[in-house]
């Protein structure tokens, strides 16, 4: 005798994912979905209480499924979901329904709609940019937990690890001592209910009393000058809040050498810049908490980028090694480690990861771009370039990617400029200088006019023009080049003076005044000088990662950071910052390494991915290559022929011909005369 | 044209392993052994430095191995080996020899001597006792590091683990990002070389500069009372130094219960008590560190036994829920946690391991009491009590193991008992009554001679005779019943005081005076009570579980913890706090818990070996078995005639008829009873 009978099956199609098959009637709708491997979340656990597993039925005739969709195929709307509604902020709208509460009575085609997956995607603004695949690192799972009893007298831990893999089948879950600390008040609080939040790792990060429903995450940027952090839910990747503020390690160096020095000369200085930094990110965490009305214990999990000092620093590790040769780092993988390991204050358990470095002067910070850029995923050959007192320079493509550091100093942060100072209010940042009359007119940040439109004085009042900041330095030289006020060696031409009273004797050379008659800014021959020494840093790397890849041209150039924002492509393709390119290939990356922090915060699988590809980069270290020396010698002059840069030529009014005073040219004007002199053998 | 050619291999065989395999001329002795997976130690990789590869050829004809080991079938001495005899403290005598150093010439047989295996044993004098074996949890590798290349800009973790890789064939190490802290400095502190302690678990604990030949862990038992520590070598398993403290939770409380309930009314009572534990530890290692000449940071590794009581407090855990029913653990999982988590400050990444506890009541400590004890390895049910304020029971052998906890209170330490004080010198601890005059005779603690002995008072000076510790009171109750001073239900008999001046009136009752003329003790009515209901307490535990194991007898009874060394098992026997048994196989068992730490420490297998065995053993809640309260009121009497204990018989004059006053009989007199009658039925 057999108690065995046909059981009654509905065929079930989900889209988008075009998943299929048949379940018994009755089946829950989210329960067929996760058989199939369909991407749909749920906290919940099939409670009726996340809302997270929505879904929309699909109604109609669908002959290439073979179904017709009826609406009654599926159960009416249940009281677990009306109770659903009832709840503030919460409601089905538009034909949604929760699938755990929703059964399937005939075939029927259900829909997941993009925001009821786990696997969601943030559209990036920038067209050049990809967008990110979310696959958070820490999930929540709702659970409720047996009670102890004296006949079974089990640990709560015990109890709460079969709940869990009761109710979502998670096995050998890492609970850190610290979880035992609160545990047993935790579970109690929430009357044996509690939401565990598990990392991608296995590691239980913290169990909440009763039901929860999302979780936060910091993306920081640790720069030398600015630290920047973006609290960011975890589950959508919407960035809830920013802030930035100064880095306070400024106080004990400008720059990157200076605080070296600073450790050289004060042991455990390196202390003092440890707390201080970590300070300031406590303050950044709570700030963008408190912004976005959050608990700084809701943040379980940091993703940090900085440069290796930075980096260093961060983690309490003393970065005299990079001050000298051979810069080696104490590691180059990727760091994961506990928030209060690093005396952050938030979840007691929170874990950290810090983005790998890759060679003592290339940092996660580059590591941050390239994860952002993905050069490595893409057919065209690309330049990444961030400038800042060392320009990171990446070229490569899918076949081949290499990184090289090149000191260009901080002339074009505006220091080393005798006007020079940071982006901020009243910084001249544009800057145009009429070809015939040398007269300049000019912007400065916080205002839209012009130094010569009627108006500006009152616009710019409060604002002033205090200084000249990087991207404004880049454009009065190059300016000043194309206008025939500089020769082609950067030489002042003193000549002019008697044409104009914008070129005035300053000692023995040279200075060009940039005034509208109210304001005086002077351009000096030093100003020029640190500029070109600067430009040829940068240009000297680029060619050598150029030449090492054996290519004259690249198909692409991104300009990540501050500088890479406000720059205006044109500029420094004038002075030779960067190689010609088509400029619309040319275009701002943005903060690149800080979008590289958010995305390893936001998709666990980007972490190994950005460690192998560090891995694989071949590093090219300036200081001991004899060519870097010879590039930056010859880089020094401001090369531009008319027919040199023919994409430039399409864009910019270039001089057709420059009274060169002497014949230092540029590595291009040799290779394009040795290709003439092969045409002319053909 | 091929280049190959036979290469000449001799034959080695290693003893006492038996290992053997044909080697090309010239291999090292020791490359051989690895091969061969012969367990022969090495910290440094073969070069000269360690001397723990020490072999000595077995010389002469072998014909059961084909093989002539003559002395020329290995190489001369060699100058690595003159080099290391001079290094002070080393020499290498009776043909030792370095198996690094010596290669194998013709075929030979070695001998492996076992101070040369990684795996030793440590022969416990306990005949009772299995020996331990070792496995240490922390190993040293001596490692020799490239070092940083600017042409090659990997960090210097990196090339840590290729070293690692590359000299032991360790992969996947995980180097906590403490580590990353101080690498730097150790790599070039040793000049790049350096020893490496890695656990067995794959996680590096130190880097230490230069080479370093051995570690130490340390074994601790937090008792309620006193925390004791052992500072052990992990490699040989000698105990380098020991040391006790009161534990200093006592000013919150005298026993357990009052310290729970000093939480309990004092809310951060938990943390103060946290605090003072983990401080006392401290000072313990200190301690033992300097008694053994050994730096803090050497201590790598360290276990823990505790009730759960002092399990919760040592990590942090606030005890309350263990102060009432149901007892809920916070987990009864081992912990692993970092030293430095627990405020210790031995080295920074040094890890404990603290054993499983059972149940609410029933601690890591008897999971040390099950591993030192291992009644899962015997055939013979065993009975292992470790009496305290409360009673661990545990009864198996390789079949079952079952466990419980017995309220006996702490009349049994000394407390609740009219004179009754802690074992220290000047407390009676043996005591004789004449069957006849009922004249008293006793011991102190800290004096060999009995107080009617000539020169007792002399030999006491300065001790004096300060009250009754727990044995003491065993065995004057017991000796009282054996004279007839005590009635089975233990009334003390009123009508002796006519009789013997050591019966006198006290109130409504009789108290017994325990006196040599000069010191006067009184053992009181009260104070029999009080040890009836301990002793009942702890029969009826070990009862329960007996019936739960659907047995009469016991094969063995090991007595384990201070109180249990002191007893006389006799006396034990006679009061009925242990079932009767063939009294050479009731021993003490020493500080069990203690040795079950030592054992954890030592011997990383033991780990998973307890935390199996804890899993499988099943708890038996005293408090919600009804059978025990019936237990507990029958074990009240003093159950014992001569023919119901043969056993006891043979060592003890015990009273062939005692005056019964009622017929509240044990059980094992009703059982025996039952069976008599089932005899004549047959």
């Amino acid at each position: 005798m057999s108690l065995s009978s046909k059981v009654r099956e509905a065929r079930v199609v989900f889209t988008p994912s075009g998943k299929r098959g048949y379940f018994p009637l009755g089946t829950p709708v989210l329960q067929a979905a996760q058989i199939l491997g369909v991407d749909i979340d749920s906290v919940c656990s099939g409670r009726g209480l996340c809302g997270r597993c929505q879904i929309v039925q699909a109604t109609g005739n669908f002959p290439k499924h073979k179904i017709n969709s009826k609406s009654e195929n599926i159960s009416a709307l249940s009281d677990t979901e009306k109770a659903y509604s009832k709840r503030p902020k919460k409601n089905l709208e538009n034909g949604r329904r929760l699938s755990c509460a929703t059964t399937i009575l005939a075939d029927c085609v259900i829909d997941v709609p993009a925001d009821s997956q786990v696997h969601q995607q943030i559209i990036r603004k920038d067209a050049d940019a990809f967008d990110i695949e979310i696959l958070p690192p820490v999930q929540l799972h709702y659970v409720e937990v047996w009670q102890p009893d004296m006949h079974d007298p089990s640990g709560d831990l015990r109890r709460l690890r079969e709940a869990l893999e009761r109710e979502w089948q998670l096995k050998d879950l890492r609970f850190g001592p610290g979880m035992l600390l609160s545990l047993q008040k935790e579970l109690r609080e929430g009357d044996w209910k509690v939401t565990v939040a598990v990392d991608y790792l296995g590691q239980v990060i913290a169990v909440y009393p009763g039901f929860r429903e999302s979780l936060c995450g910091l993306a920081v940027d640790v720069g030398s000058t600015t630290v920047a952090a973006h609290l960011c839910n975890l589950r959508t990747g919407e960035v809830l809040a920013s802030a930035g503020v100064m880095n306070p390690q400024i106080r004990f160096g400008e720059d990157l050498m200076s605080r070296v020095s600073y450790v050289m000369m004060n042991p455990g200085g390196d202390l003092e810049m440890t707390k201080v930094i970590r300070s300031a990110i406590n303050d950044l965490a709570l700030n963008v908490t408190s912004q976005a009305k959050r608990e700084l214990d809701e943040v379980v999990e940091v993703a940090f980028v900085g440069n290796p000092i930075m980096h260093h620093l961060l983690l309490g590790i003393n970065p005299i090694e990079l001050g000298g040769a051979p810069f080696a780092l104490a590691t180059d993988e990727s760091v994961r480690v506990r928030a209060r390991d690093l005396n952050l204050k938030l979840h007691t358990n929170t874990r950290c990861y810090v983005l790998p470095c890759i060679a003592g002067h290339v940092g996660a910070d580059t590591a941050g771009m390239i994860l952002s850029e993905a050069p490595h995923h893409r057919e065209a050959m690309t330049l990444l370039v961030d400038i800042g007192t060392n320009a990171e320079i990446v070229l490569g493509n899918n076949q081949r990617l290499l990184a090289a550091s090149s000191p260009t100093g901080p002339a074009f942060e505006g220091a080393q400029i005798s006007s020079g100072q940071r982006a901020a209010p009243g910084a001249i940042e544009r800057v145009r200088i009429d070809r015939k009359t040398l007269e300049p007119r000019f912007q400065v940040i916080g205002s839209e006019l012009w130094s010569n439109d009627p108006g500006f004085s009152k616009d710019t009042k409060g604002i002033g023009v205090t200084g000249i900041c990087g991207s404004g330095i880049i454009e009065v030289i190059a300016e000043m080049y194309l206008a025939g006020i500089l020769s082609q060696d950067g030489v002042i031409n003193g000549n002019l003076a008697a044409k104009s009273k914008h070129i005035i004797a300053d000692g023995r050379t040279f200075s060009y005044v940039l005034s509208n008659g109210q304001h005086i800014i002077h351009v000096t021959q030093n100003d020029v000088r640190a500029v070109q020494l600067a430009k040829a840093a940068l240009y000297a790397g680029i060619r050598l990662l150029m030449e090492r890849m054996e290519i004259e041209t690249v198909d692409r150039i991104r300009l990540a950071g501050a500088f890479g924002s406000h720059i205006d492509v044109k500029y420094a393709t004038v002075l030779g910052l960067i190689p010609d390119c088509d400029l619309k290939q040319v275009s701002s990356a943005g903060n690149s390494a800080g979008t590289g922090a958010r995305i390893a915060l936001l998709n666990y699988e980007s972490r190994q991915e950005i460690e192998e590809v560090v891995r694989q980069v071949e590093k090219v270290e300036t200081a001991v290559e004899a060519k870097f020396q010879e590039h930056f010698v010859q880089a020094m002059a401001f090369p531009h022929k008319v027919d040199s840069f023919p994409n430039l030529a399409k864009v910019i009014e270039l001089p057709a011909e420059i009274d060169m005073q002497n014949h230092a040219s540029s590595i291009q004007q040799r290779k394009i005369r040795r290709r003439r002199t092969s045409n002319k053998a053909l």
